[in-house]
């Protein structure tokens, strides 16, 4: 039924028709040259594994590694939005172009279709050089942190000087996310108690900057505290120590320092050569997990709709065991 | 390097000598008699995919079925823990015995311990008939959501009358989780604002019970409000209308009532003869992500750590791109 729509989805193959090449010839060429529908095209083609979306990011791969990518997260309410739209406002008045990723824990059943997000984009309307993206948490064939990438991908290749990723800090598919980037910055808010526990445990340990954002508000110090405390039990193992930055987002207070915290990370990363081993560990990650999902149309080939839901009724009435189900469909794949 | 090892750890291979059969008869035997000491062997071995993990789960598969399964669900400070405590409270009352998976989002690096965890384990100390477990986002091979359905299957076939898992709720990781219970309880708090808007986006669909908790706060009929606009939004397609309950933790109050909701949506199911047919709709995304599992076995086995860093590296200068890459190794696999 509808829940298991979303990963049974049917995924039309690819059929390389000159048509079909040519189309996706055309769109490679309207991406590169960042035009906007092109790009909006070209995420869609992605996202939906619509005919053509391997050659699409396959084209566009070694045209990236241009943009800086940033990922930003933090708990409900600790104005992510904010900071990254005073952000983008704040390149964009160095001329810098940028394309801004919000993943949201959406519905499994809407798919999508975020109304913060269609007001956000009103407000940019009339600027060309933003770009935002909603990322829904159902729907993506491959993953959600899979699917960002590949949307990161393509905004880079389009040229977009910066990118903003911008999650939820909470749970697996978030570190996942976040991974993503070159610079992951953590945003807390004061008084958030039991929040900034629960952050804390997920994603402390891999922020590359803290912000305290609304830190005109009680309690910045405490928070300021509770990360210096963190940060005195255990030495990154590149020896960086991630700067607090203080902004109040929503008057724009704080965002030249952060930017400043940013660029002295990357400094301090090309000084120590980090930069490429960086990337290439994140990149193992992805790998893995590329080859996971290639893997699994693989094996979903052998069974197909009917004969999966006849099995796992099966199961459901304890008359076969799952796991050795498993282990017997895997064994046949690629005989 | 370090995020990197959490995947590639060294999975040791099942080595079918007599002994590690006679080990794991002799742990199958104990852990269906219901000896504590076992389950958490029995568990340790499953998560941590020792010798004789897959043999366990399969020979223990077909004793499991009997257990209630609930999965709670809500935003940090909701209070589920005490709520998950109360109701165990209850279930012990009858003399039913429990069994608790908590799953935190820790540490990518501490991999578990949780302080809070081992404070309710003391709490519950004396009583073996609730036993508490507590999941870590990462360390585990298979995924968080596949680790603790293994897990469940343990606790049930261990002869557990009641299996509790508790989880944050904002994520897919979580969305996941919470499908492998038989009824899902959504727990709200009064005046959590933008949280709920979080919470509502992603979860607000699959709670068959919703609670409101620390209902004496002021705005609990704000949230009530709430939940019944978003439910004469869109109808379920089995018919039910997820019950409000309203409960305060902290004193026990409401846990009745709670319960008495769970027994009213079983009845429901079991009248409308859709038990079993719910089942096979999990069973059919639990089969596809066991199968996904299984693969990437298959597929690590195709690049060894080595070979796989130095081909990250390549990706990382952009010397190669990872789409190709990745088609090409998935085509040699079973070869």
């Amino acid at each position: 039924m509808f829940r298991t729509e979303s990963v049974f989805r049917f995924v039309p193959p690819v059929l390389y028709t000159d048509r079909l090449n040519d189309d996706i010839q055309k769109l490679i060429e309207q991406v590169r040259s960042g035009d906007v529908r092109a790009l909006s095209r070209a995420i869609s083609t992605v996202e939906n594994r619509a005919p053509g979306w391997s050659d699409l990011l396959k084209a566009l791969f070694p045209h990236t590694g241009q943009a800086r990518v940033l990922g930003l997260t933090g708990a409900p309410g600790a104005g992510k939005s904010t900071l990254v739209d005073q952000l983008a406002r704040f390149y964009r008045s160095e001329n810098r172009t940028v394309g801004i990723i919000a993943v949201d824990p959406t519905s499994p059943y809407s798919g999508g279709a975020i109304l913060g997000d269609r007001i956000r984009m009103q407000e940019h309307f009339s600027d060309p050089g933003i770009y935002i993206r909603s990322m829904a948490t159902r729907g993506s064939l491959g993953g959600l942190a899979r699917t960002t990438a590949d949307v990161a991908t393509i905004l880079d290749a389009s040229g977009r000087d910066l990118i903003m990723i911008e999650t939820v800090g909470v749970g697996q598919d978030e570190v996942d996310i976040v991974r993503l980037a070159d610079v992951t910055i953590l945003i807390l808010v004061p008084g958030m108690g039991d929040d900034v526990q629960t952050i804390k445990a997920g994603i402390m340990e891999i922020a590359d900057i803290f912000v305290i954002n609304k830190s005109d508000r009680d309690g910045a110090e405490h928070v300021e505290k509770e990360i210096r405390t963190l940060q005195s039990l255990a030495m990154r193992a590149d020896g960086w120590v991630p700067p607090i930055v203080k902004t109040i987002a929503s008057e724009g207070t704080g965002i030249d320092e952060l930017e400043a915290a940013i660029t002295e990370y990357e400094a301090y990363l090309s000084k120590k050569n980090l930069t490429l081993s960086k990337s290439a560990e994140n990149w193992q990650e992805r790998l893995v997990e590329m080859l996971r999902d290639a893997m699994l149309e693989k094996a979903r080939a052998q069974f197909n709709d009917g004969n999966l839901a006849g099995l796992a009724s099966e199961v459901a009435e304890h008359k076969r065991d799952p796991y050795s189900l498993v282990e017997e469909i895997a064994g046949k794949v690629g005989k």
